[in-house]
C-alpha cells in the first residue's frame, strides 16, 4: 500500500500532455489552446462610433445646450457596414450609427439623445440640432483599441470560454489548434455483469460501472470508448486489455483485489508493467496502475463508489493534464463534520458528503459538512447526493463530531479559486 | 428602462418547463429527471461478500487468534456471479469472493488477510486456518440494505451526475425521461456583418455574436440553431424572426438601440410582442425582451460584451428554467474592489471582473477583485479573462477603490453553495 499522494505524483509523471488537433472553433469550448492566436486585423478595424448619434466636430458644439442648442448641416447618414463618403467641414454633422465608421473631419459622435432633428435630419441636407457639447474623442471608439494586427490575442494554454469563442471567430478562425481529448477506452470485469437491460439472475449484477465511467470520462473531457465486459478468465481479460495500445488510456473496474478470479493484476504484469496496486485509502484499496506498451492503464476497483472515487483521485486529473490544464486538482475547503466517524489508522477516508455554508460564521472552516449517506462502497446513493469527498487523515482511527476536515469539492471545476 | 431585477421577474415568469422526453441514460447526464426512479430489485440484491475470504459460521471461529487458529473444512469455492451450491455445517466454511452470494448457513466472512490456507484451500475438501474471530454479520452486505424493490430510488427533479447514471444503469434503465434541453435560434442583424471566414472589408466586422451564443447555449443545456444573418431592414428581419415559433426559444443581437436601421423591435412589436426594450444596465441597455407566437424572443444588443451579459442575466436562466432547473441564479460572492470606478447613477453595471482570495483575510469579503481589462462593450478580452461579473449598484456615481462589492461568479453553476 502507498499512500495517496505518492499514488497521484506517481501517475501524473507518467501521464503527458496529448498532441494538438485542429477543430471546428465551436468544438475549442472547454479546450486549451495549442498555439497563440496572432490578430490578423486590428480590432477594432477602424475608428467608429459607440453610439447612435452625429458625428460631429467638436468645436462647433462649443456651449451646445437644451436652451441654446447649435444647429447644424447633416452631410449624409452612415449606417453599420456602410462607408462614409463625405468629409466634415465647419458647421456639417454626419448622422451615425453603432459601429459605423466614423467620417473624416469628425472627431466626436454625440449621442442622438442630446439632438433634436430639424429638417430632414435622417437624410442629406437637413439639419439638426446639438443641445450639448461634444469633448474631442467622445463615443468614438478607435482603431486598434482592444489589439492592433500581430498582437497575440490569445496565448497557448488558455482555456477557450464562450467569450474565447467568440474572440477566435472575430479573428476569422473557423479552425483552430487545441490539445486533443483522450480516447479513453472502458473495461468492465466480472461473471456475476449483466447487460443493463437484462434482469440480473441469482449471483449476478447489472454493469452499471461502465455507465458511470462513461459520465465521469465525458464530464472530465474525454472521449470514452465502451469495450465491454471481461470475464474473470486470463484468455478473456488478456484479450480485451492488449487492446490498450489503440486508446490514449484504458481503465478497467474490478478484478483487482485479493480473490482469487481478480485477474487483471496478473494480465498487467505479464502484457505490460504494474507501478502499484495498492493505495491507503478507502473506499477502494485496491487502485492498479501500470502501462499497456504506451497506455497508462487504471485497474480501479469493482465496487461502484470505490470505481468512482479512484477514477477522480487518478483518472480525471489524468485526462486532465492530457488535455494540457494545468490546474488538476479540484478545490478543497475546510469544513465541520457533523458526525463522528471511526476509520482505519492506515488509510486515508474519502467519504461522501454534503457541504452547506455554515448557519454562524466562523473563522476556521466556512462550511458545516454531513455524511451524504451510508458509506458502503457498494451503494452508489451516497455519491449521487454528495457534493464533497471529506478528506480524512491516515493516522487517526477516529475523527471527532465538530472536527474540523478538508472537502474535496466536486461540484467546482479544477482551478476554481 | 426598467431595473435589472424587474426584467428578470418579468422574464422568468414567462418561461415555463419544456415537456420531458426520452434519452438514452447517458445523454441524461446534466439533465434534470423528469419522473421517479422506482427501483425494480432490492439492492444489493442478495446477501453478498463485502470481502475475498472465507463464509463461516461466527460461532465456529470463536477465541481464534494468529497463535491459535481454529481448523475449518472448505466445502465449496464461490466466485462473484456463481450460485453457492452447499449450506454450511459447524466446522464448515466456503471459500468466497466479493460480491458473491453468501451460502446458507454462514453468518459472517472472515477477509483472507485474516486466514492461512493450509491443503487446497482454495478448492473443495481442503482446510483453512482462521485466525481471527468473526462478529456475527461481519463483511456481509444484506440485500436489500440500500434500497428495496418499488422504493423511489431517485426523485423527480433531481440533477443526474455520474453517479446517477451509474444508478439508473443498476437499476436497469437503458433509457430515462428528462426535461428536454431548448432549441434556441439564433439570430445576427446588421449590414455590417461578414463570415469569420472573410477578411472584413472597409467598415465591415466579422459575425463573431452568433460562435460567442452558440458557445453560450451549449454551456447553458441547450441547443443552438444558428439561423444566419438578417440584414437591417424590415423585410429581411421579419423573415427570420418569423422563424421563432419552430423553436423553444429565439435570441438575435443587434438591431434594438436607437438607430434608423434598428428595426428589430419594430419587427417584434409587428410580428408579436414586446415586453420591454430597454433595462436599467450597462453594457448593454437595449435588452429588448418579448414573444413571438408561443417562443419567448430576446433581442441583445450587438456590441459582444452586451450580448454576452444580457446572455448571462437573462437567456441562461431562462434555459435552466425550460430545462426544469430551480437554482437559476449563479452564486454570488462579496469582494473588495481594487480600482475607482465610476459609473452613471440610473443603471446598475456589470463589470467584468477577475476573482482572487484575499491576501489577508478579513471578514466582510474573502476575495479581492480587479478589472480584467478594458471595460469597452465592444472589446471581449475582458470577458475572456473574466471570471466574474462584479455587479455595482444604481443611485451611485462613483464606488471608491476598497469597497466590498458584489460580484457574480461565472465559474460556478447555479446552486453551487
Amino acid at each position: 500500500m502507498i499512500p495517496v499522494e505518492e499514488a497521484q505524483s506517481l501517475v501524473l509523471a507518467r501521464i503527458h500532455r496529448l498532441e494538438p488537433e485542429t477543430v471546428s472553433v465551436l468544438d475549442a469550448l472547454g479546450c486549451v489552446l495549442a498555439a497563440d492566436i496572432i490578430s490578423d486585423i486590428d480590432v477594432a478595424p477602424f475608428d467608429n462610433s459607440a453610439m447612435d448619434g452625429y458625428a460631429v466636430r467638436a468645436n462647433d458644439t462649443e456651449g451646445a445646450s437644451d436652451g441654446s442648442p447649435v444647429v447644424l448641416r447633416v452631410l449624409e447618414h452612415i449606417a453599420a457596414g456602410m462607408v462614409p463618403q463625405r468629409e466634415l467641414g465647419p458647421g456639417e454633422v454626419s448622422r451615425i450609427m453603432t459601429g459605423a465608421p466614423v467620417p473624416a473631419g469628425a472627431d466626436a459622435v454625440v449621442m442622438v439623445e442630446s439632438t433634436e432633428g430639424i429638417e430632414n435630419a435622417g437624410g442629406t441636407g437637413g439639419t439638426v440640432a446639438i443641445k450639448a457639447p461634444a469633448a474631442l474623442g467622445d463615443h468614438i471608439r478607435r482603431a486598434g483599441e482592444e489589439m492592433l494586427a500581430g498582437d497575440v490575442a490569445l496565448r497557448c494554454g488558455e482555456i477557450v470560454g464562450a467569450a474565447g469563442i467568440g474572440l477566435l471567430a472575430a479573428l476569422g478562425r473557423p479552425t483552430v489548434e487545441v490539445y486533443r481529448r483522450p480516447r479513453v477506452a472502458i473495461v468492465s470485469t466480472g461473471d456475476e455483469l449483466v447487460d443493463i437491460t437484462e434482469r440480473p439472475g441469482p449471483g449476478k449484477i447489472r454493469n452499471a460501472n461502465s455507465y458511470a465511467l462513461s459520465a465521469q470520462v465525458l464530464l472530465a473531457g474525454g472521449v470514452p470508448h465502451v469495450l465491454g465486459v471481461a470475464r474473470d478468465n486470463v484468455a478473456d481479460t488478456k484479450a480485451i486489455l492488449s487492446r490498450a495500445p489503440e486508446f490514449d488510456l484504458m481503465v478497467s473496474t474490478g478484478g483487482v483485489s485479493m480473490g482469487d478470479f481478480d485477474v487483471v493484476k496478473d494480465v498487467l504484469a505479464e502484457i505490460g508493467d504494474v507501478d502499484f496496486w495498492k493505495v491507503a485509502m478507502r473506499p477502494g484499496a485496491p487502485q492498479t496502475y501500470g502501462t499497456i506498451g504506451p497506455t497508462p492503464f487504471f485497474g480501479l476497483p469493482g465496487n461502484p463508489t470505490s470505481t468512482m472515487v479512484g477514477f477522480e483521485l487518478f483518472v480525471r486529473p489524468s485526462i486532465r493534464k492530457m488535455r494540457g490544464f494545468t490546474a488538476l486538482a479540484r478545490p478543497r475547503v475546510m469544513a465541520r463534520l457533523a458526525t463522528d466517524v471511526r476509520k482505519k489508522s492506515d488509510r486515508r477516508y474519502f467519504l461522501r458528503g454534503v457541504l452547506e455554508p455554515a448557519a454562524a460564521p466562523r473563522a476556521e472552516a466556512r462550511y458545516d459538512v454531513r455524511l451524504a449517506g451510508s458509506q458502503s462502497s457498494a451503494m452508489l446513493t451516497a455519491m449521487h447526493r454528495a457534493n464533497c469527498l471529506v478528506s480524512l487523515p491516515e493516522h487517526e482511527s477516529a475523527v471527532a463530531a465538530g472536527s474540523i476536515v478538508e472537502c474535496i469539492r466536486l461540484d467546482q471545476e479544477e482551478g476554481t479559486v
